[in-house]
């Protein structure tokens, strides 16, 4: 049955394209508000999609009191396959992250343009490339044999790339309707290219920002310099305390509760082959890191503090004579199973505030906690669906990976609704998201309208009772 | 003579102060090509004010090749005190700081606002006052007493807040027409208030600016954080490297040349009263810098790096999970006595390439060389004269000064005409030059306006001869 479906999408592959086109060209920076006509404008289309594509119930979902930078998700349903089939959870996100620094694009983040098999556009990869592919992979189900292998309710957030500020309440909020066995994410996962491969986790995060202060006010460093604190110099010596040359993290307490490194998972993290001279050569950078791990499992398997933004002092043309008074940084830490991210984060700022001498005041500004580091268990009904369909179409047993990323639904599901999930985007590692001319491959497009119909069929053979058990 | 003249600008204070706030608004920023309007204004206004002056041969001053940010100078002479009188070059600058940050001003930077005695401007203070005060003081005399006791050549910089880029070349140009037996600045002094001050010099600078790069291109914080170096941890650890825990510079070979502090130059700069704490309150900062020097000792008699500016990574309003893979820092050097520039400047460059980290790129955009710091000789006829108008007016020997900041202008004249200069402005130390919510205390405004007619007449009491003796 998953192959009429496969057919049907591959029929309608350019009008699915020119859709994922046109909801790509809204801007919906949800970091930013200036962009706020783009976030509406990305819903009303998935609004609008949904309802053609006959899904039920379809809807914003909003809290009684959303938080700043809070946005609503998308939501719709297909519960037809009755009671004895798993109710799936499918996620998606439709908000990107801002496109600066913009003059490094080299055409417009928000005009898509296709090049060499690919699809240049901000968002194309992140992720509304792979959530376009499990949207219409439902309405093709719905369309060609009049229902799904299992019940969906599709979730579409809007404010992944804030950190989902606002979605604890939103499910609070939500709860019988959210209810669900299990989660499929059209977030991260690399299940497209030749190499099989099954996403089993992602590191955490937690952010923290401050500002430091020196003095009441700017001077002229002619008349203080030698005298007077310059909270650049400052700024920097507290930022050199976070790391060693190697770019270890040295902040006492920060990896509490993290077990040590053990062989299973050395071995897990080798299960891909890796060519780390080719990494660093597609970013044409120098090896770097904890010299005790590979790169992989550095950039999966161990913890960083990382500081996004560092700004003061005069940034303009030209030059000025300036003692700043203040600097500024923003932080994220990214964190492995068994680290707690408020405990973390208070490591952080602990150790800013220890290391800050007398004669420089610091001013956080932070949402305590953050989102844990997610693991999905090794006899999950999800893990074998997901398998089976991997070794069946592209041979042999997929490589387990994990996602050095976050994706913050995923913990929070777990933890307010009891629901394990899976990754099982489409997106590759190399394709600059996040960062200037983030492109998505039409291949790995493709391919997508070929994988969910199988998973969905795989999901659909398997009992619901299976998706109860602990674990 | 003088006190004719005196009377005469004391009958005109309110024309004259209408003028100066006229030309406080108009914003003369000579770094930021944005306002060129200003400085077209303010060029503008000062050609027409010399004229009406009935100062001779006034004109704008150009060089055949401008570098890039030059900008015209506005010159005037009065020559007809005769071959045996000396000529004094009477120095100012009608370009201004930029006035960023804006939030932070209570009044409109380019509105000026009178509050409790003090004009409230970006240029009030630095320097458009005391430089109005000269050209005033010139012209009075012209219209009381047909002629200055001195011949005077004014010379209005207009871009001393950039380093002055052109003003060699200018120089070179205009060789015969700027020939002088001294110069007298309006600029730097702090010839007011109740303590007599003689400013006897000042330091030096010399520039750099540079970026860091870690990789080609910026990426997702969670796919290579852990394995990739972060710009802005790199650009952190290398400033870091510049002083140590006392702020003291720590660059091998920043200081050759200069000689080491003597117990004269520790008795010169004791001879003005400084309260350290209350200097230290007027910034609500705590004391800082090398132990083994006084607060006045560290600000005018010992060199410093300062970072005016640092960016890098993500700087706007919400977060971003970048790792970024550029950094950016602008870096000012004050000098002493004996540094060279260029020397001083190759020191720091050294220093960060030889603490860049392999796979640490460093770009630099600087222009070699800069301004030597001066001393005016202790036998200098501009001292003499000086120290006996501060004697008679104020009672008691004068305090030796220096300026911590740079006046370019000293240096240059010195080096290409062999002219010696003594700076005589109006300005405070605590008048916010270069900061938000700059001012001008009137009571300085009104003493400038008794005090450089006496100078004048001073002056126009020495022969020409004694201008002429080696030292």
């Amino acid at each position: 049955m998953s192959e009429q479906v496969a057919r049907h999408l591959a029929s309608q592959r350019e009008a699915i394209l020119d859709r994922l086109l046109a909801l790509i060209r809204l801007p919906s920076v949800s970091t930013d508000p200036a962009f706020e006509h783009g976030m509406r404008g990305a819903r009303e289309f998935l609004l609008e999609r949904l309802r053609a594509l006959s899904l039920q119930d379809v809807r914003l979902l909003d809290a009684p009191e959303m938080p700043r930078g809070g946005q609503p998700a998308v939501y719709g349903a297909w519960l037809g396959a009755g009671p004895d089939k798993p109710t799936i959870m499918i996620y998606g996100h439709y908000d990107v992250q801002p496109a600066d620094p913009m003059e490094l694009w080299h055409s417009p983040p928000f005009e898509p343009t296709i090049r060499d098999g690919r699809i240049y556009a901000r968002g194309a990869s992140d992720v509304k490339g792979s959530t376009t592919i499990a949207i219409e992979t439902v309405g093709a189900f719905l369309a060609v044999e009049g229902g799904c292998p299992v019940n969906v309710k599709l979730f579409l957030e809007g404010e992944e790339e804030v950190g989902s500020p606002s979605l604890p309440a939103l499910i609070e909020a939500n709860r019988e309707l959210l209810a669900a066995d299990a989660m499929l994410s059209a977030d991260g996962g690399g299940a497209s290219g030749p190499q099989a491969m099954l996403n089993i986790g992602c590191r955490g995060i937690t952010s923290l920002r401050f500002s430091l202060r020196t003095a009441k006010k700017d001077a002229h460093s002619g008349k203080v310099g030698g005298a007077l604190r310059n909270a650049l110099h400052e700024m920097a010596r507290l930022i050199a305390t976070l790391h060693d040359e190697h770019g270890r993290v040295v902040v006492e307490g920060f990896e509490a509760g993290a077990p040590p490194m053990t062989n299973a998972l050395r071995a897990e993290a080798a299960t891909l082959p890796f060519d780390e001279a080719a990494w660093y050569a597609l970013y044409d950078a120098t090896p770097f890191g904890d010299p005790a791990y590979t790169v992989r499992e550095r950039t999966t398997l161990r913890p960083t503090v990382e500081v996004n933004g560092m700004w003061g002092g005069y940034t303009g043309e030209g030059g000025k004579t300036v003692t700043p008074a203040e600097a500024h940084a923003k932080l994220t830490m990214r964190l492995i199973p068994g680290q707690d991210p408020e405990g973390a984060q208070a490591a952080v700022k602990a150790h800013l505030e220890r290391h800050a001498p007398a004669g420089v005041a610091l001013e956080f500004d932070y949402t305590p906690g953050g989102t844990r580091a997610y693991t999905l268990g090794s006899d999950h009904p999800l893990r074998a669906a997901a398998t089976a369909v991997l070794r069946r179409e592209k041979g042999g047993e997929p490589a387990l990976t994990r996602l050095g990323g976050t994706v913050p639904i995923t913990t929070i599901f777990q933890e307010m609704l009891g629901m394990d999930s899976l990754m099982f985007g489409l997106s590759s590692a190399d394709e600059d998201a996040h960062a200037p001319n983030e492109f998505f491959r039409l291949s790995s497009f493709d391919e997508g309208l070929r994988l969910w119909p199988l998973l969905l069929t795989e999901l659909g053979r398997m009992d619901r009772a299976a998706f109860r058990r602990e674990g």
